[in-house]
């Protein structure tokens, strides 16, 4: 099997799940900036989730730059991050108009914990069908950056139930491991530029 | 003609079909978790179509790995299937928010049989376009699977007709049909592991 | 300049024109046999929108097959010729809501006409662009079908006016071109088989 | 890393942002030919707004032509862009269904600002992560045209303030410079003519 098809399939789905989040902005009903500014609530959910599915995207496509071989259960794992990722836009949606309500907001961590956790067996799939590649093996191992961001994923997701200031706790979190993930996994490409060229040329 | 282009319409409109489904799985009104646990239906059904059109993909791309040639009829097959498969955002929705009620669940039955009768006759077009490629008419042959859903399909179809004893069997049946393609075609995979190398390198 | 973006960029565009019609084709009210029926006029508007996107996907993948060279101003026409496409849901959704009254089919039937006269401009433009490829030349030239589909679009656009007969004819002639066109530029692959294999590998 | 997933992606997103645009020209409730012509400010911002994405579309497209190495700096850059533009088509809505009221005019002129200077960021980005790239540096040199644009959105930008005729100004001013970009970077073009091949082939 190659790997071109899944990652054609998968830059699309992303490309559709970071593109109709846009359509849960509703344009305003009336027409003053105040009618624009009563959204930020909605905006703001807009702008974390177009952040994450762009860090996703960007570590997908470290992910599959190391990729040879691919095997059913790589396409399947793949398909199991697509669906925690597709949930994002409903999800942001609703954090969104309750204004950070605690359910939504927990369950919008809940939903991110799941995709970091479908991104590891992702990872573990793609090692598994190709041992040889002992490229991603060694990138992968240690993960510090995955144990924190699991750690505050689950925080985010439990921290809503204590109130308000839970609520503002777990948003500062889940923008703390955004920010943490923007630059893209240098083990990756500093293992890369160890073993040589494996770009797509 | 080629076959490059076929695959990334068929990608495209799989990633968009598989996504906008979540559209319908609208934002729960009330900020509560009762809110949204009062979905579970529109979110099932959104479980199994999902894995539905992550199967079609799966076989889809199996499927073209064997082409060689393709001709308009391979073309409009391919917009056939295409088709049927287009129906299913909508019929998830309904099936869902009718809390699987009777009718919704024989007509999402019946179009999955339709997929899957789409599904033959592209093969069949694909093997009239280039009777020389034996890789894919050896791996159809026999069938078990695509009869044993067929005939699942019509009785899922059916089931519904006959109360609320036959909606659970018609959904039993649906999802362990799906299951049983979980694992793409291993004859394909067999066949051409035998014939040699046909991957797009 | 390249072909290959252009190309995916409107296999993008026409995959999800081909897929948001869907959307429009809500799930109906009630969960009866009957809610679904009452919908046809929607289907039947989704069936013929859908087989021309299709059409004018299938030509337009035979149209760059020929090309080896584009410029700027065939860019402007690839994109003239999707805004016209684009239209296409929102005059779906309209003739079929309103069960084929004459505005709306007439328009439809308009819209139809626009993008025909946009892809005649876009063979002009890509002839324009690399006037030594003789091969898209000779293959336009004649062009009984555009004529006919031309004339017969503006028939369908007027006959509406004419009350209800007028409107079945319009829908009948509009049936009528899709069918003709469904075979696909048989020119082209004709003259491609004389000229040598021109295809992407 | 290469460029070429970056291009996919990018032209997923564009397609996507280009086509639901349309989804907001929601089809008119009354079945004359006056409820079309009534909604003749959304058709006018759809217009507009198509005409905006595909040049972006088409400068993107020439600006990734000369681009030979990425960095993790230009996929944020180019997310960073992609973000701007995907607020067209709410703010498409919102201007189009005020009948180009003050602040949703302005709003909307604040965003192709930010759009374009979103570009600039994107074309230093790629300047500095290949600074052996003189290509695309002697072509961004000068940039008159970018300084004319900034200047006119932010003039459209405020003009709206100033009435109903500050509102006709805004508009003339952004299909001014749309009409001034129709034409895709010369500049790159030239210098790619003289500097030889660089096309993906």
């Amino acid at each position: 099997m190659n790997k071109s098809r899944i990652e054609a399939f998968s830059d699309g789905v992303l490309a559709i799940i970071i593109t109709i989040m846009v359509l849960e902005l509703k344009a305003p009903e009336g027409h003053q900036l105040g009618d624009l500014l009563r959204n930020w609530p909605k905006f703001l959910a807009y702008v974390i989730s177009f952040v994450y599915v762009g860090i996703y995207w960007n570590n997908h496509h470290h992910l599959f730059v190391t990729v040879k071989r691919i095997s059913g259960a790589v396409m399947w794992a793949n398909l199991h991050l697509l669906f925690w990722l597709s949930l994002l836009p409903v999800l942001t949606a609703w954090a969104g108009e309750s204004h950070f309500a605690a359910v939504p907001m927990g369950v919008y961590a809940l939903d991110l914990l799941l995709c970091g956790v479908a991104f590891a067996l992702l990872q573990q799939a793609i090692i598994r069908a190709d041992p040889g590649n002992t490229l991603l093996a060694d990138a992968v191992e240690g993960g510090l950056r995955e144990k924190l961001s699991t750690g505050a994923y689950i925080v985010a997701a439990l921290l809503p139930l204590f109130g308000l200031p839970g609520v503002y706790l777990s948003g500062l979190l889940l923008i703390g491991v955004a920010l943490m993930w923007i630059v893209p996994d240098r083990r990756i490409e500093r293992v890369l530029a160890d073993g040589g060229r494996h770009d797509r040329s």
